[in-house]
């Protein structure tokens, strides 16, 4: 697409490029003006339908919007901020440096300006934040056509038009009704008799995240956002509620990772910023190896006795800290679904019991047989084999207890994932394998 | 919720059970069935309005959903077929054993049967194995009253009214419109002066993730799916689309932490289930384990005479393995959002490059500090930090080369990831500690 638009700038052919750019569908221009030269974006911006101007503009990358708006008139600004629906203008808002805003500012009608400044107050991850004020409100006691005959009116400026919110005087919802029920009944209908009155609400300072997974399980367009008193505010519709969703996943996956979660994406982020992500997590798990080290250290007799032992030791913890991670991944992801609860860990920790004894018997008799095979040492084997049981079992109780346990005390489970217990099983690990053998052995150690 | 039904149930309250369950929203009920007794599934399903059962039931988990179709007479198993969308019918008749969905099929009236048996033909992870057949068909000479006058006749039986297609006489896309549009527009203008002709469409083949991925991309509430001739045979909905999202993510977690994905959730798989979900990847990890304790046993000559080496085996092979999985983390995400291509290899590997230099240089240097403190041991302290610079470096050109080598050769990059990558990288980390450590302590290595 790149090659074609400035193929028809470099022949100059400007009606040609805007006749093609009215078959270019809006959800490709972001990624279209995101390869185009700086100097192009204006031309090319100036050359789309108005429409679909306005409807890729909300989905530009936040550079993009800021070399336009630097280039418009305040008059091309006005019809920009004039389309954007409530909760886009504030997302830009919050992206802008200090003078672009106050440009943007100025060329917004004072009336929008003061529900954008009470958005724009709301806390970071809050659903009244990513809320939208452009809904549909009904009376009680219209008729369907009535009803009808409002939405066709105002439903132009509205971000969506598919649920429709009833109200109270004092602006309480009273029901909700979505379109396809009004366009199915017939027109002398009362709305009080047709609507839903059963509303799911959230308030306005709920997590987002939580109101993001609202949508999953009860199949919504929109969720209507009420303040302490009840009254309608605004509503979140399901586009945005699948922006959170796909942030808070990428967010999951960097702290399993041991990365510092960051907002932009993998190339847009400086080669500065990415180390200062992962280094503080990297320096942590760093001191922690140390104490592993440490452990093994307390029995250089064993294995200066023993070399063999040595051995042993990337397989022993490597095996734990994989069992541990199978465990945190999959009990995180449970509670994040909802599925595990805090009431289950007994339930889950046996589970994760009866799982590991399995696993670990295997993992235990093949690697006994193993060495017996090759090094003919019965008491290598049942040390490798006991440890092996031993450090699997833990991996499992540390996989299950620590990510519930941040649970419990507010940290995020996703914190204590694959790095944090992958550490803890290191030491662990160690430990109980040079404890066992040790012992077996007969072996010295020396404090 | 639980606790209320049964309290009703014991004190044999049915009509106040009956009032109750009015008041429940039909997204709860999956949840509350799930917790109930087998006995009581039948009774209070029965005690549901009409209405809410048929929505609920499409929700139920798939043994609830035999329990209960193996309860129903002929006639309640015929009405709940009747109210449930196609797609839903089909995930149903994919989950049953046969016997009950013979009878399922037996309930079904014959036409719809017929669609049924198409549907259950295409492949598992298909667009066509997903998508409804119910949706609305306009004809490009219809004027707007016209076709909401067939909206409101045929609505009801629709899974969305809200994008509705326009057929040339071969069934074949013309265009699209939705329902906000034609509620706004005056009665007598004609459909084709307004729909969007700028139609994206989808193939029954097409991979269901990706579908999943364009409702992301375009904001939509639907995609049309045609068939090799350009007819429309179906639409897929943004609820199915969001399911698929989700199913993705956890298969994604599962992989990236070794284990086999499954469709279960953690508790309903069963202990044996777990354990060989997880036990292939622990044995395959084990394996290459045990080639990096063989590379340790080659140097048992250097830590016997300096056995401190081994107290910094944990360290390096911890943090090399940690920076590989930061680094494969962002790119198979990278990936998997479409931000990193494959052509993007050499502008990665380089950026990685650098962040891998900083990183290291200051990992290198707080390291060499420290052991200058405690033992200083200057050779030590070079030992250990010229590993780090080339234990880092490597760890992110392989947590870089490894997924996207993956991807080129049509294998799923998460599999590669954090588990296979620490691996990998435990090899190299400690053959290159060992191999610095023998050069410049200048010891021996037994071969």
């Amino acid at each position: 697409m790149r090659e074609k638009v400035l193929q028809f700038i470099e022949e100059k052919k400007f009606n040609d490029l805007r006749i093609y750019l009215q078959s270019v569908n809006s959800a490709d221009l972001p990624s279209l003006f995101d390869e185009l030269e700086e100097e192009f974006i204006l031309v090319i911006y100036r050359l789309l339908p108005k429409e679909k101007a306005a409807e890729a503009f909300a989905e530009f990358d936040s550079d993009i919007q800021e070399k336009l708006i630097n280039g418009f008139t305040d008059k091309e600004l006005q019809s920009v901020m004039d389309e954007l629906f409530m909760d886009d203008t504030v997302d830009l808002i919050e992206e802008m440096p200090a003078n672009v805003v106050k440009r943007i500012l100025k060329n917004i009608d004072p009336a929008d300006r003061k529900i954008i400044n009470d958005l724009l107050n709301y806390p970071e991850d809050s659903a009244g934040s990513i809320m939208t004020t452009e809904f549909i409100d009904l009376k009680e006691n219209m008729t369907v056509e009535q009803a009808l005959h409002k939405i066709k009116r105002i439903g132009l400026e509205k971000e969506t038009i598919y649920n429709c919110y009833v109200l109270s005087a004092s602006r309480k919802v009273r029901g909700i009704i979505d379109l396809k029920s009004l366009v199915i009944a017939e027109n002398d209908v009362i709305i009080k008799d047709i609507m839903e009155t059963n509303v799911i609400t959230v308030s306005t300072l709920e997590d987002q995240e939580n109101v993001a997974k609202m949508f999953d399980k009860y199949n919504f367009l929109a969720i209507p956002v009420v303040d302490t008193e009840n009254r309608l505010v605004g509503i979140i519709t399901i586009d945005d509620a699948l922006d959170v969703l796909q942030d808070e996943v990428a967010e999951d996956f960097e702290k399993m990772a041991a990365i510092t979660p960051s907002e932009d994406t993998y190339f847009k982020t400086s080669v500065f910023k990415h180390a200062r992500n992962r280094i503080v997590w990297l320096i942590i798990l760093m001191l922690s190896s140390i104490v592993t080290g440490a452990i093994i250290t307390k029995y250089e007799t064993a294995f200066s006795a023993v070399p063999l032992l040595v051995a042993f030791i990337p397989m022993i913890m490597g095996t734990t800290g994989n069992c541990g991670s199978q465990t945190s991944t999959l009990i995180i992801r449970g509670m994040s679904n909802d599925e595990i609860a805090l009431k289950d860990y007994v339930k889950a920790v046996w589970r994760e019991f009866r799982v590991a004894l399995l696993v670990s018997l295997m993992l235990g008799l093949a690697n006994g047989i193993r060495i017996m095979v090759q090094y003919q040492n019965l008491q290598l084997a049942i040390v490798v084999a006991l440890s092996l049981v031993g450090t699997v079992i833990l991996a499992g109780f540390l996989g299950c207890t620590l990510p519930m346990l941040a649970r419990k005390i507010n940290i995020d489970p996703a914190l204590m994932a694959t790095p944090v217990i992958t550490t803890v099983s290191d030491m662990c690990s160690v430990l109980i394998f040079f404890k066992i053998a040790t012992i077996i052995m007969g072996l010295e150690v020396n404090f």
